[in-house]
C-alpha cells in the first residue's frame, strides 16, 4: 500500500503529460500540516526543487509533496527556480495550505524546463483525486527507467501505539547517494517531534540508501522525505529512548528495502552483490573501498559475466587511495577464500563461480589494519545499461 | 618500425603458448647496457615485474626488456617475486649481461602464476632471433585486448646529430593511468644522462600517457620504460638547454601518440573525446574533474549514442568534489555552447548531435574559480566493453 499505508496520508497520480506517456504526477497529501524532514544530494549541481524544498522544510512541517517524473528541473537557472515556486504556490492553493507547506520534487532529463501549464493541470487533477487506495499508483507515477514501482511498509509499536512507515523510491540510473538518494518517500503515522524525526531520518539513511551505487554517479535531484502525520495516537517521540529507537528501526528497515528494490533494478542490471569491507583503519576507509570496488567497471563486469576474476577486486581495492598493506589483505567471494595477503590461494573455481550466480552476491575483503568495516550494495554493468544510456533523451 | 628504429636496438617476439595463441614474448635489447628509465604504476597492488623493475633500474642503466602478454603475474605473492627474477636471471644468461640490467614487464590475467618453463624456452627461442626488422612484430606480441599494435616512430635534431625515438604500447581495458600508464616502451638512439632521461620520461607521460582514461581502473601492471643506446652520435644530453627539450618534446610526441591509439582502442570503443576544463582554481583541480567527467558511465554512454546529454556533464562536475560555483559554469559541444552558469542556452541540437559525431569529440567545460586548466582523452562506454570484461579469464 506504499506512502498511503499509514493513517493521515493521502495520495493521486495522473498522466499530466510530462513524460511521453503513463502517470507522471503525484500529490502525496497529508490529512493537516505534521513534522517533516528530508536529506538532498551533496552534488553542488543541485536542481531547483532540490533548493525550494531544503528552504521549505526548514520549519520542520509540511503539508504535502508534489512529485514529477519525466523532467528532473536541474541545470534550468532562475527559470527552474521560479518554476519550482510556481508548483508549490499552486499547489497550496489547491489544498488550501501555505506554499512553504509544500515539498517538491522532480526526476527525468536535466537541462529542460518544466512544462508549467501540464504542472499545473495535473495538480489541479490529482486534488479532487486524492485517497488512500492510490498508494500503488503513485509508486509507478514516480518511475523513469525503473522497470518495476518500489514500495514497502513497516508496522512498529511506538509509545503504548501500533504505528507504520510506508515508502516509495525511484532510482535505476545516476545512483550514487551521498547524504540522501534518488527520489525516496516515507510516511508515518507516528507522532513525533520533528528534530527527532530528521535524526532519524539521517540514520536511516546512512545505513541504507548511503550505501548503494549503480554506477557512480550521484544525481542532481536526490530527496529523500518522511512525513509524520501523528494519526497512530502514540505518546509523541520526544527524545532518546526504546521508542524513538523503535521509529529509527522501523525507517532503517523501510529505507534498506527501498535501496535493495533499487539496486536490483538498476538500469540493466540482472546481479545483486554486498560488498563488505573488515579490519580497516576507519569506517571512512571502509566505506571507500567497498564504493571504489563497487564502481569499478571491469568488477560489474565480471559480476555480469559470473566471472570470479577477483583479480580485478585486489587491483580496484589497490587504487582507491587508502594507505593499506597489500600483503595483510584477504579477498572471498561468498565463502570461497580466493586471495590471501594480496595473492591467489587454492579455492575451488566451481565454487567460486557459483558463489557469483547467488541471488545476492557477497564479496569480502578483509584488511589488516584495523578493526573498522563499511559496506554497499551494487549491481553488475550490462548490456542494458548501455541501451538505457546511449539515447535516454530520445 | 617501432622500438627497433633506433639506433643501437633488436628485438624478437616468440610465440611462447602463454596466450591461447599467437605471439606472447619479446625480448627488446640494446647493443649494450645503456641509460634507461621507468614509471609505475601508483596502484598499491603492485605485479612483480614492477617490483624488480623499479629496483633494476635503480642503477638508471638497462641492457633489455622482457616482456609477456597473456599473465599479469600480479597477485602471485612470493612466487610471482621468484618467477619475475627467474625471468630476469635467464634473460641475463642468454644476453651475458646481468640480471639487474634487465627490464620485466607483464600484462594478461592477475592471480595466475607465470608458466615459467614456457617463459624461459620463448626467451632461449627470441634472443638468438634478435633483430632490427621485428618491431612490428614486437609491438603486436604484447597485445592483449588491443584489436591492432600500437607504435610509432619521432625523429629530432640533438646535439648535433639526428636521433630518433621509437615506441610501442598496449592499452585496451584497466586503463586509468596515474603517474604511468599499461606498458609502453620507447627507445632512443640519443646519448643523454639517466637522470635527465628519467626526467624527460615523467615530463612526457605528464602530458601524455597520463592523460588518458578508458575505464577509470588504474592497472597493477602499468609501465613505461625508456632505453637510449646513444647511438645517434650526438654530444650527450647531460644539462637543461635545447637539447633536452627536443629530447622531452619528441619523447613527448611520441608518448600522446600512443597514448591517443591506447584510447581509441580502448576496449569496446567506438568514440574518442578530448575533455578540457578551463577556469579552474588549480591544475590539480581541473584534472580532476576532467577525469570525473571522464569516468563517467552516464557521459561515456551518451558519448556512444551520440546523444548531446550535457545535463550529465553538469551532474559530473557537480560531483567531482571540487568545490566550486555551478552558477559559473559554462559548457561546450565542439564549438556548440550549450550550457551558460550552470542552466541551458538556447543551442542547435542538431549542431550539438554533430559534435559529437566528430573523430576527435571536444567536450569544453569553463569554470569561473581561477586561471588553471587541464585535460583528459577518453572513450565511450558500448557493449563491446561488457561483452569483453563479463567473460576475460574464460
Amino acid at each position: 500500500m506504499s506512502v498511503t499505508a499509514p493513517r493521515g496520508f493521502r495520495a493521486a497520480a495522473v498522466g499530466a503529460g510530462i513524460k511521453k506517456s503513463g502517470l507522471d504526477l503525484v500529490v502525496l497529501a497529508a490529512d493537516a500540516a505534521c513534522p517533516a524532514a528530508a536529506v538532498f544530494t551533496t552534488n553542488l549541481a543541485q536542481a531547483a526543487p532540490v533548493l525550494v524544498s531544503r528552504e521549505h522544510l526548514a520549519t520542520g512541517r509540511a503539508r504535502a509533496v508534489v512529485v514529477n517524473a519525466g523532467c528532473a528541473n536541474a541545470g534550468t537557472g532562475p527559470r527552474g527556480l521560479a518554476d519550482t515556486r510556481a508548483t508549490a504556490e499552486h499547489a497550496a492553493r489547491a489544498l488550501g495550505c501555505a506554499p512553504q507547506e509544500i515539498v517538491v520534487a522532480s526526476t527525468g532529463v536535466i537541462g529542460v524546463a518544466l512544462p508549467m501549464d501540464k504542472v499545473r493541470a495535473g495538480i489541479d487533477a490529482a486534488v479532487p483525486a486524492l485517497g488512500r487506495e492510490h498508494g500503488l499508483a503513485a509508486a509507478s507515477a514516480i518511475m523513469t527507467t525503473d522497470t518495476r514501482p518500489k514500495h514497502v511498509v513497516v508496522e512498529f509499536r511506538c509509545g503504548g501505539a501500533q504505528a507504520s512507515i510506508g515508502a516509495m523510491a525511484k532510482g535505476a540510473g545516476m545512483i550514487a547517494p551521498n547524504m540522501a538518494t534518488m527520489l525516496a518517500f516515507f510516511t508515518t503515522d507516528a507522532a513525533v517531534e520533528p528534530v527527532l524525526l530528521r535524526r532519524a531520518l539521517v540514520e536511516a539513511v546512512g545505513e541504507s540508501l548511503n550505501r548503494i551505487t549503480v554506477d557512480g554517479d550521484t544525481s542532481t535531484n536526490d530527496t529523500a522525505v518522511v512525513l509524520a502525520s501523528g494519526a497512530a495516537g502514540n505518546v509523541p517521540v520526544s527524545g532518546p529512548g526504546a521508542d524513538y529507537d523503535a521509529l529509527r528501526d522501523a525507517l532503517t528497515e523501510a529505507a534498506r528495502e527501498l535501496a535493495e528494490m533499487i539496486v536490483r533494478d538498476g538500469e540493466g542490471a540482472s546481479r545483486f552483490a554486498e560488498i563488505r569491507v573488515e579490519g580497516a583503519r576507519t569506517a571512512a576507509d571502509a566505506d571507500r573501498i567497498a564504493r571504489v570496488v563497487a564502481d569499478s567497471p571491469l568488477v560489474k563486469t565480471a559480476l555480469h559475466g559470473g566471472d570470479p576474476n577477483w583479480g580485478r577486486i585486489l587491483a580496484a581495492l589497490g587504487r582507491a587511495g587508502v594507505p593499506l598493506d597489500i600483503a595483510r589483505t584477504d579477498i572471498f567471494l561468498g565463502d570461497v577464500w580466493v586471495s590471501s595477503a594480496g595473492a591467489a590461494r587454492e579455492y575451488d573455481e566451481a565454487l567460486a563461480h557459483q558463489a557469483l550466480l547467488q541471488p545476492t552476491v557477497r564479496l569480502r575483503i578483509r584488511l589488516g589494519e584495523g578493526t573498522a568495516t563499511g559496506w554497499i550494495w551494487t549491481c553488475d554493468l550490462s548490456h542494458g545499461y548501455v541501451d538505457i544510456n546511449a539515447h535516454y533523451r530520445s
